[in-house]
């Protein structure tokens, strides 16, 4: 199935419990926003576009939830819960950006229950989308990646990370489609080695060969002269920077020093240009992911703990930004990127 | 006690378990060289100069349990034991050269029970010079720390690591028991977290303030001047680059990118003149370290891993070697440090 969906039988969401893998493949159900929240917060569903879909979802299914028999108070409810799923991941903009676009969707109907069949058709309709503009921009980007290539990645821009095919490896699955043979490194992306878990396991289920290494040996192989290409996606793109999980920036110094090409690839919805590396606030998050490994310690109970969730990468250190409106080189030019 | 330290009474090894670091202080003995190889194979007992020690202790009880009456098959004996105990650890020279002391030593001895007391004397006297030599390389090292400044370091190179005071760490010490206020940055270190469990736990336990990172934060922290200095140890230098747990090269490329000072402190007994980067092989541990956390599956069980225990800085990417026989800058001219 899809990494997130919306279950039209019950109205809810379903959606794959991404903490469990790769020891389990569980699909849990949110019926309620506070269930959903909860999964957002705690990574149950991750990856900017699937954050995305998360946010239509989760408009859908306040909208169905929500008691009100006026328009007024719908819309109310609907603001208030708007307020509620965008305080869950603040640096990842596609959440508010799925939940707005529902929002403004509904803002054309013409009673209570139209408003309810809008928000789940639009909360459908950025799901659908998200899966053909990552095939777009797969397309695009395989272009950059030439048979025999070893591809580094970080964290995972996947399937898992999008409601399917995945950006960052999506480029990769494309590639391999066209027949191209590709292998990718994962780098393990502590804390919560989202690459360990979940970039290795989906490759694996689509027989892509990939390698786990430790988020540090990346200025190793590179330096041995292991890694072709580095490839990641990103959470927000401002005028000046492109937040990304936490060990990008690194990656992305290294990848100069060793004069590799280090390419970001992102949905055009990623792209956020009200704002620039100042203005966005960097989500920190519970101390207790660098002192407890599954329940097991690994630090000291009460040391001190700090732990970005992102980090920001200047536009400099990016060779290409792949989208799917095609591959753009710098100097960026955000306007080509806005039409 | 000692991280490692020989029992007189008894006539075998004591040493602190690190694997079971911060969770429980636990002193164990080794009273057979199976069993001391065991604890240096699994890390019980870690770090260049205490794997110095380790060495010499191991001769020394080499020589206490062998049951030779000749000097012919005393010396045969201990020849053997040498190469047994040399191999579990390849990279660090340490190891070979605390065990090839000791061998030195014995050379001159006269009777199978002289041989004895010589090796004990001998193993003895490595771990006081390793305390005294550690004292002096962190009163050079504390000069090139400023009071206020925060220091970076990577794996453990402290207290755990020597037989006492440390070296990147043992700077550290210098120049706070000199009065400076001095913040250290703990890198996790993946993948056997030497940094968060036993870096943090023997800083706490001086009252020395320090903050745990994940390996891949080292570049965003770098990026907004949240670090002044960078110090770490070191397993190997030959004349051209410096062996050092894995990660330590990323960090180093990174502290250039951000001009900050990356120092390496280590004793002379790391240097290795004989070897260059491309002749010293680095150790290549166990997979499952990445796929396992105490026992808890991190990665697919069948996924590829690579896991380099070390990686080689050029020397040209280092500010300054610490030793016992002063700061040398570069061009790090050997000849000096050889005198």
């Amino acid at each position: 199935m899809r990494t997130i969906d919306w279950d039209t039988n019950t109205g809810t969401i379903k959606l794959i419990d991404q903490t469990l893998l790769p020891g389990e493949y569980r699909v849990i159900e949110c019926a309620t926003l506070s269930s959903l929240c909860k999964a957002i917060k705690s990574l149950k569903v991750r990856g900017a576009p699937a954050l995305g879909a998360a946010g239509g979802f989760g408009m859908a299914l306040a909208a169905r939830l929500s008691g009100a028999k006026t328009m007024d108070s719908l819309i109310q409810d609907l603001e208030k819960a708007a307020e509620i799923i965008k305080s869950t991941r603040p640096t990842a903009i596609n959440l508010a950006w799925g939940v707005d676009r529902v929002l403004h969707a509904v803002s054309d109907a013409y009673n209570t229950s139209s408003v309810r069949d809008i928000a789940v058709e639009e909360a459908i309709r950025i799901a659908d989308e998200d899966v053909k503009i990552n095939k777009q921009l797969g397309k695009y980007g395989s272009e950059l990646l030439d048979d025999g290539d070893v591809v580094m990645t970080h964290c995972n821009a996947g399937r898992l990370a999008c409601v399917d095919w995945g950006t960052a490896l999506g480029v990769v699955r494309s590639a391999v489609e066209e027949g191209k043979s590709i292998k990718v490194v994962a780098c393990e992306t502590r804390p919560l080695n989202q690459g360990s878990r979940l970039t290795t396991w989906e490759l694996m289920q689509d027989d892509i060969p990939v390698t786990l290494i430790a988020d540090s040996m990346a200025g190793h192989i590179m330096r041995r002269g292991m890694i072709d290409k580095i490839v990641v996606g990103a959470d927000r793109i401002t005028e000046d920077v492109v937040f990304n999980k936490i060990g990008t920036y690194t990656h992305s110094v290294l990848a100069i020093e060793h004069e590799i090409p280090f390419y970001v690839a992102a949905p055009t919805s990623t792209f956020d240009f009200k704002e620039w590396e100042g203005s966005v606030k960097i989500e920190m998050r519970d101390p207790d992911e660098l002192k407890f490994i599954s329940g097991v310690q690994t630090a000291p109970e009460n040391v001190e703990v700090y732990n970005p969730a992102f980090d920001a990468t200047p536009m400099e250190n990016i060779s290409a930004i792949i989208t799917e409106k095609g591959v753009f080189h710098p100097p960026f030019l955000l306007d080509e990127i806005r039409v």
